[in-house]
């Protein structure tokens, strides 16, 4: 008896949101008033069958589509987006019998993406809204926000989901993993394997480490480069014990800085760990 | 866009573990060394295709061996054995096309149960160790505990899982529901879909005050109908106001005194009002 990919994937969403503390993010001690820690369980449980999608070899963006869809059936809006767009190719780079789940493996998915991997992701922002910045003037009928409404845009342009991502590499940390191979999050399922104790406090240990050592690209674009700094600063301190971490989670809930792209690393590096094997 | 029959018994029995403060149980903010919430977490993930399989309308017995197995892959031992049996027959009911979620028609589920459904049940204890109490000496071949060791003894006995619970349903309120068409089961999910605030609240709620009405029978076998009672008295006085509840979920943890009968209810209860449209 083993989990599936699909599980595997889906458990990781769970033992994301229940590690604690992660300033900032919803975990099992704290959350906000419309975006709840159920609703994180929900929304977990609703992912399953895109990622079974993508384990069986299905277009990835069709899978993005699918987990995103069963996501969004809560009450809370876009609770687990990002995680999704990092597990997706993991998960087809283990399910798949031609790749592995490896840095390569991935790389193997990403690269056979197609524009309609790029329409599949944009439907997904059909189900739920997700806090992204705006797209330059001239690019205004490709802002992803548009959802399907942007698809014939998005054919005409006839980038695969690779290339759209790659364009934002710079500015979203997710779509840089896609585009190098995922090396933050295979480090950080190494850390998580690595150690001993609870699965959740060895993510929420890795979680603080991720956060001080480079700027969140979600709190970026929310809250702009200075905020995304004096977190990283902040963490750093926690790490060194000159700050107090539960003093620190309840102030960034409070002020409404979250860090979800640390914390949809975390989700992936936690899809790895357990596939090689950690186990709750 | 809606959960499948078994991704809401999934989804419940994580409400369930989530849903706090639940005196004496695992919830999100207490667990046991040896029996954490992401044990549980991982428990419920496992269940999902076990649920399926009673929702597809496949025999309950193999239904509940295959959720219990699955439920098994974790490092914590037995996280959901009773949620699973109190569920099972309900998602067979809700996925039937023959039965309605009710009294009526989860009765009609548990009157078709058949010899071969108890072998399955029995298969369910190769799993995981359940506490559960020692049978009369003539019945030692009979021992639940043996799994599929019991299996020619349970043939030849010839019992229908409907009527082995039924000979229990005197000092195991999950049997108890099984006999009498889960009326603590259906009340309570009417008080879960009655209220306002988050799910895991009112779970919580409901779950105190089920905890006041009836001595827990998982407390019975473990501890003795003493501490049930005391279990039971304590639990009116947090509903009156007389006992700070979280003060009595910290001391009923340290004493090791979990309730695990009432939080198998609250488990059912969370399921059928997911299906009626309760959503987190």
């Amino acid at each position: 008896m083993s989990r599936s990919v699909a599980a595997n994937a889906e458990l990781a969403l769970l033992l994301e949101v229940a590690s604690t503390p992660k300033p900032g993010n919803v975990d099992r001690h704290r959350e906000y008033p419309a975006l709840r820690f159920e609703q994180f369980l929900a929304g977990a449980v609703g992912t399953r069958s895109g990622f079974a999608s993508a384990a069986a070899g299905e277009p990835v963006g069709r899978a993005i589509e699918r987990a995103v869809a069963g996501m969004s059936d809560q009450d809370g809006g876009n609770t687990q987006f990002g995680a999704v767009l990092a597990i997706a190719p993991l998960a087809a780079a283990a399910g798949r019998s031609d790749t592995t789940l490896s840095p390569d493996g991935v790389s193997v998915v990403v690269a056979e993406t197609t524009v309609e991997d790029t329409v599949g992701f944009y439907r997904a922002f059909d189900h739920v809204d997700v806090a992204v910045g705006d797209p330059p003037e001239e690019l205004a009928a490709l802002d992803v926000r548009r959802g399907s409404e942007a698809v014939s845009a998005v054919r005409e342009r006839g980038l695969a989901l690779a290339e759209l991502l790659a364009e934002s590499a710079d500015v979203d940390d997710i779509a840089r993993e896609w585009t190098r191979g995922f090396p933050r999050t295979f480090c950080a399922a190494e850390e998580i394997a690595g150690r001993e104790g609870p699965v959740t406090d060895r993510a929420a240990a890795v979680f603080l480490e991720l956060l001080a050592d480079r700027l969140d690209t979600f709190v970026i674009t929310k809250h702009g480069r200075e905020t995304a700094s004096e977190v990283r600063r902040r963490a750093r301190a926690a790490l060194n014990g000159t700050e107090d971490v539960d003093a620190l989670a309840a102030e960034l809930v409070d002020r409404g800085i979250n860090p979800g792209t640390t914390a949809d690393l975390v989700a992936a590096a936690l899809f790895v760990a357990l596939q090689r094997g950690t186990s709750p």
